[in-house]
């Protein structure tokens, strides 16, 4: 008979997070994890496949997160329009009280270079899929790749400012300010004096 | 005494790409290079650190080849500007007489996670080091990081349609059209009709 646990995913979330932030990803086991969640190792292997499910379990999400911006995204947006409506869709994922757990998990992976390597197929990844979804609104190539990259790279660059110490804006913000920049950038508006 | 070996590094280079490819890295020792090179392993590393080294050796040469062109680019150049200097400059490093080893070398890191996780180490060093070329013009942050992650995505995707099968542009016509192509997307220019 399974007993429900009430909070278990976030306690072993949580106490996996302080764990492998404190001692390190590899040296940390799954008995530690699910004794400092006040829970059995059973009860962690019910929610997480593996010690890195803790850190990469909600990528399916993430990537959804995006993918819905584009479909509700106005038929005749262009490909940035649809890129924008996409990345800052999904910033709703990323709301300031998750601010710190994204920072220690951001230095956790920096601290490893396995998921390292995870961390930036994940980004790819997204990379492919919002080309993937900008393509089948019609939007050719190279222009759904070239728009799916820029888009993951203003995430990218906005999500680190955003989890940087002392940052107190909200990512949505962010991400505005840098699309705005990409398009000065590129000599759509008028330069900025700097 | 050193025994000079003509075209020593060309026939290694050219020994271990065929043999990489055929067996695959890991399987492949210096041994097996150097024979098939007709060359000692003593003269292998003589020019080589070691196997991984034949396929990125050159990493700092292909650095410097966009930082040239980031000095050479005019003081009033903005930063999209310079980074289309800086790119398109660099393509001098891949004529159309190298796109088949390019194209060879490519396949061979992405059979292999370690290898691959060296070249995305590259493309990251490269656009921080543009990014800091840019900021030492007096561009600011974070247009300099912006326009540096935007100059790398254009090189990726410009350097994969050069050695796609059948490919016959060359690299620096490919980026002057992804170029084109950023600056169409992000609206400065009228939208071409799809």
């Amino acid at each position: 008979m399974v007993r429900w646990e009430p909070g278990a995913v976030e306690r072993l979330h949580s106490a996996a997070l302080e764990l492998y932030a404190t001692k390190g990803f590899e040296e940390t086991t799954v008995a530690e994890i699910a004794q400092t969640a006040g829970l059995t190792e059973r009860t962690f292997f019910r929610h997480f496949a593996d010690k890195r499910e803790v850190i990469f379990g909600g990528s399916e999400l993430f990537q959804e997160g995006f993918l819905d911006g584009i479909v509700a995204a106005p038929a005749d947006a262009k490909s940035l329009e649809t890129v924008i409506a996409a990345v800052t869709g999904a910033a709703v994922f990323f709301p300031d009280d998750r601010r710190a757990s994204s920072r220690q998990r951001t230095r956790i992976i920096a601290a490893n270079p396995q998921l390292q390597e995870r961390e930036l197929q994940k980004m790819s990844s997204l990379a492919s899929a919002i080309a993937a979804a900008l393509r089948e609104r019609g939007i050719r190539e190279p222009a759904a790749t070239l728009a799916a990259e820029s888009g993951v790279t203003v995430f990218r660059m906005s999500f680190a400012q955003w989890i940087a110490d002392g940052a107190e804006r909200s990512l949505i913000d962010i991400e505005r300010d840098l699309f705005a920049e990409l398009r000065l950038m590129t000599g759509s508006e008028a330069q900025p004096t700097t």
